[in-house]
């Protein structure tokens, strides 16, 4: 991890889009009551033109699981965004922002019937599948709905890999959006993820070189397929800083242009992380320091956010944030970090952290680029503790 | 994981206090609205009873963090129960619920230093601590307050050990306790963690050791300790089935008469899991089944409750419920039973698990013995998804 905790508050003037914290959100820190998770709008809005830029003929489609807060839904509406929705309650909540069905792709392949209706009644159309019984579902509660069959691909590179559990192969992909031509639906595309937090630029190369085999095979059997939806995967700024946007632009285009020649289809990007994480803040507040002297590490740090509250994706460390304690550089040492909870569960952080070496209860240690999947998944009340809720600044 | 899933509803008549969900449970699942999470209190009370005779001597603080529902504290404090809290959040709770604040034990260690405050203008004078900071944060918040030293032991035969996080070792709780005296706190007691879902009883016995050697060297300076909190760790009935609770009573028993002769002090447990577990039951519905060929167990099913909404403890496969499908026994196979968001952290069991072979969308899947840690523990709206809310029966 980046030694920021021991770094101080000297912050560049690169800009808000390498994972910098704003000023905006800075100033609102120092105010905040702790824990409190901050979002910056301004940053989601240069994210969201960032990504324009270096993918300038993809769709964009949010997806809303990575913050659903309404300031950002309804942010993203007005720029013209599109949204990827896991369910109802996203789908409503896109809705009220000022989403139009049209605009919205329920894009998780796991849908109760009565939640493909309810979309259905809403007016949504478009509809991820990865199975038959999906598609089953679909057929009976959506008639008429566009279909697109999410191909399954590697995982290779990706900080939090989404393989096994989603995704078809090439051959059941054609099959499902021939079986989708057969009762009525309209097979209309093909998406993967190649994995959440995706450091490997190179990885949409081999999963648009699957997606353009579906495409062909489809072709055989008369059907034209409308898009290839690249998903996922666009990177935050975590402790290993990713390679530039630049770089996932030109792999995939590279790509594009070697299996699907002169005839792109239109292309949709579903970034969640690479809109929010960077835009937003955990603020936490240090409730104890204890010398633990038998341990590895002996110095514990206890702060008020944890697993339960806001940082369920330091969860087995899979998520490294960067760490900033502010006000001026201090001598700083080895820490284990942990969250408030009577749960053993709730460490953060064995590895790799250092904070100031008189650090003190009540000083803020705020966790940076964690706008994404943060307050969202915090628990409704373990421990007594109320659960984390976002901010817009 | 038992083959319970596949061997239907021939439920025997052993009573609830085996883990077989009572007839009001299974009688409320049939009613509910998945996913649903369902509590019986006749089980929380006769789990209650059990452990007052297998313990006589020791007076129960339950671990409200396990289920803070109000109607298991409100039944818990009729009864004359006390409380283990962890938070101002689950302090209020109790006092909302009829509890008395000379009936809470303020045991975590991990306490900001306004909560501390907040605890002593509400009545509570027991604290615990495991490192000198809190202490001295206690000292200043609660003057006058009783202190207990969390000693730390080992974890060993706990399906969810709390080692490492919490408990100080046997040198530092004497300290403590005599430094409380010194900044005119009462010393007043011992307190450990065998770890929670503590399979083996003799777990009991070296902790038991260990506690004693705080008070003998704690009167060496003249304190007169007044208890010893054996803690929780008192198991449920999940896959692997527990000794009988007459079992740890006796190894108990027996370690305080080896160690502490005829001056056995005041005793306290702090039961949390044992309670509430086997009272309770997630109710979750299939969404979806899907086959994928290329993993190594290929049949995958999809439900509505997950990691985040209730099943937070199947992470790691560490908890493995017992499950029940409704009906009659149906031949079954094995599966991958994973949860209904789009993040692949979401799959419940890999391993160990068989459902019929004929299951259908719509239909029930229940996690016995789910009454503590669940509900508690969902997300607040992860993937737009409700949090999961416990009612009783």
């Amino acid at each position: 991890m980046d030694r920021v905790g021991a770094a101080g508050s000297s912050y560049g003037t690169t800009g808000p889009l390498d994972g910098t914290p704003s000023r905006r959100l800075l100033a609102a820190a120092e105010l905040a009551v702790s824990p409190a998770a901050l979002i910056d709008l301004a940053v989601v809005e240069a994210k969201y033109h960032a990504l324009r830029a270096a993918l300038p003929d993809a769709h964009v489609l949010y997806a809303v699981k990575a913050n659903p807060h309404t300031g950002v839904v309804r942010l993203l509406a007005g720029l013209g965004c599109g949204f990827d929705v896991a369910s109802p309650g996203e789908l409503k909540r896109c809705l009220m922002a000022g989403a139009t069905p049209d605009a919205l792709s329920y894009g998780n392949t796991i849908k109760k019937e009565s939640a493909i209706a309810e979309a259905h009644r809403a007016g949504v159309t478009l509809f991820a599948v990865d199975c038959p019984m999906e598609l089953e579902k679909i057929g009976r509660a959506a008639p008429g709905a566009r279909i697109f069959a999410r191909l399954g691909v590697s995982g290779t590179g990706a900080e939090w890999p989404l393989t096994h559990k989603f995704g078809c192969t090439i051959e059941a992909a054609v099959d499902l959006l021939d079986e989708a031509r057969r009762i009525g639906l309209q097979p209309a595309g093909v998406s993967f993820h190649v994995g959440s937090q995706q450091m490997v630029p190179d990885a949409w190369r081999h999963a648009i070189h699957r997606a353009n085999d579906v495409f062909r095979q489809a072709a055989r059997r008369g059907i034209a397929l409308e898009f290839l939806n690249l998903g996922g995967g666009w990177p935050a700024h975590y402790a290993t800083t990713p390679p530039p946007l630049e770089a996932y632009g030109e792999a995939v285009y590279a790509a594009l242009r070697q299996h699907f020649g002169g005839s792109i289809p239109k292309l949709y990007v579903e970034p969640g992380r690479y809109l929010v994480a960077d835009a937003g803040i955990v603020v936490s507040e240090v409730v104890l320091i204890a010398e633990r002297p038998h341990e590895r590490v002996p110095r514990w740090v206890y702060v008020d956010a944890g697993i339960y509250a806001g940082l369920e994706e330091t969860s087995g460390e899979r998520i490294r944030y960067r760490l900033l304690v502010p006000g001026p550089a201090r001598p700083s040492g080895p820490v284990v970090l942990s969250g408030p909870t009577c749960d053993s569960a709730d460490v953060l952080y064995r590895h790799h952290v250092e904070l100031p070496l008189d650090l003190a209860p009540g000083e803020q240690v705020i966790f940076l680029s964690a706008g994404a999947y943060s307050a969202t998944c915090s628990s409704v009340d373990f421990n007594g503790f109320a659960p984390l809720t976002m901010q817009c600044v």
